[in-house]
């Protein structure tokens, strides 16, 4: 199976060394909006102009698209579904039913196959949603995320006047964690599930209490939560936070029996060291998956929800039954 | 849907009243191979007798068949999926592969729809090591059962003379758990990762050092495992171990990036305070699948690696990817 990458940022590098576990899978090239010639790859994997992607329909099973959710996903994967079939993590939940429609009349018109919103969350945390409550009816879940960078949280920081540099970790809260899988089923506000933390460069000069003014009363990102901020110098910052480790859980606790006496809670947890090569291998076994339906002549847009389980896995029926299940 | 339930015992009771959490699904009755007449239900449900089940093929959408595995199921099944779209639990790993062979021929040649081996384990904690594997492929899993109450284990100690009754839990190897959590991925030994507790009543005047010493010593069962046995009253059995509780985790550790660097855990885990009502409540689910590839000509046997983890839903796919992505 051929594997194209369309955008190489973090999620691109990732999908591009994942694809190396894979020995049924050969990744194509590397498509980017930059000059071709000014990009290296990670393991000499050939670059091509991303405007030109559509000349080497014919070469590739399945493109893997690493642009971002905000602007990119919802002009590319459409775009993109036209000559391919094609993954994405697009991953702003709201408009998941707009985007979902988008990338399946271009896929269905043109005989391809697409996925999106694959990844972690959404993507496997969905699943366990989904498997939870199909099983579960009679309960309630949770969803935490972290001990981890959110990159948007981040950002946000870092657009503020004097800042120069700054990390976000999203922390989930741990009382409420374990008033959860004790399935205690309590009500909580955005504040008691998670804290955020905050490590702060400052420029020379910056007025570092108004900097912490700032990020804790902005709305959205943090105004509704207990928000800590650290300031750090750069070399703290180069030295302890270059990583993106994430994480977190789904929790559902559900009562069954004559009395409903019975509980039951069912957990999916992921602690990752990086969130995008995760993310990335994630990606590559849904191109699996993508290929087969293709395969099967099943055209327009998926999610994980109707993927058979079995077609993200390279071993056949009879190994899986032999051995996993 | 209507559904069948074939066989009522624990499981069978589980069923019958895990349907009622479920408005999209309506009990048909229970089929019995003792005298209907003496089988009182716990909702009122109609009881057939079990060798005039065939006489209502038309008027059950899906059989669920609770039997034992040892002996009922491998005749069971196949025999039932010449008349009726059926589930069982079947859960005998290493004869999964004859067992899928019997029902696939039985199902496919009647134009039926079947699904062996739902449950926890086999069943969910399956698909947790197949989504694993296959997003994970350079790692490696483990499960730990319990705390909780193994019926064969039981069974094994109450075949003991001088044995009255028994309770034996299956408890992982805390130490175990963690190295394995903390991504270590240990080599470990059966005893390294479970041991035994065994509560047991002896009749009047019984030897108990020689009950210790059977039990202990009892191969496949015991001998490979540190067990502890302790002699208990009639009351405390009634007392403290009338429940089935179980559980346990699946949890994969693997590797990625450019130096293999990165480490990922994933985990799925399971606290049930009653293990049949659980195993009901996924074979619930199950056969709402199931109907639902018999709409669309799906035939032959099936496992929960082959399902659409939609069609174990009773949302729409609007509503889950509006919901639950």
């Amino acid at each position: 199976m051929k594997i194209g990458i369309y955008g190489y940022g973090n999620l691109g590098r990732g999908v591009e060394l994942g694809i190396r576990q894979n020995p049924d899978m050969e990744l194509f090239g590397v498509f980017t909006r930059r000059n071709p010639e000014t990009v290296h790859t990670l393991t000499g994997a050939k670059v091509y102009a991303a405007d030109r992607a559509a000349d080497y329909a014919g070469e590739i099973d399945v493109m893997i698209i690493c642009g971002g959710s905000a602007s990119d996903l919802p002009e590319m994967t459409p775009m993109l579904a036209r000559h391919f079939n094609v993954i994405d993590s697009f991953d702003t939940h709201a408009r998941i039913p707009e985007h979902f429609a988008n990338v399946d009349e271009a896929a269905f018109r043109t005989g391809h196959t697409a996925l999106i919103s694959a990844g972690w969350d959404p993507g496997l945390f969905s699943l366990a949603r989904l498997y939870m409550n199909a099983v579960l009816p009679d309960g309630k879940d949770y969803t935490f995320w972290g001990r981890g960078v959110s990159q948007g949280h981040s950002d946000a920081v870092r657009r503020i006047p004097g800042v120069k540099d700054a990390r976000q970790y999203t922390v989930p809260v741990p009382e409420a964690l374990a008033q959860v899988r004790a399935g205690e089923n309590p009500e909580l506000t955005t504040r008691q599930k998670h804290t955020r933390e905050c490590y702060v460069v400052a420029e020379d000069g910056a007025d570092k209490a108004l900097i912490e003014k700032q990020i804790k009363e902005m709305p959205n990102y943090f105004a509704d939560y207990d928000t800590t901020v650290t300031f750090i110098t750069e070399e703290e910052m180069k030295r302890d936070h270059q990583g993106l480790p994430h994480g977190g859980q789904v929790i559902r606790c559900g009562n069954t029996g004559a009395d409903n006496g019975h509980r039951h809670v069912m957990e999916f947890s992921l602690k990752l060291d990086s969130n995008p090569e995760f993310t990335a291998s994630v990606l590559i076994a849904c191109a699996r998956a993508v290929g087969r339906m293709h395969g099967r002549g099943i055209f327009g847009c998926k999610t994980l929800f109707d993927l058979a389980p079995a077609d993200l896995s390279p071993l056949s029926g009879e190994e899986l039954r032999a051995h996993l299940l």
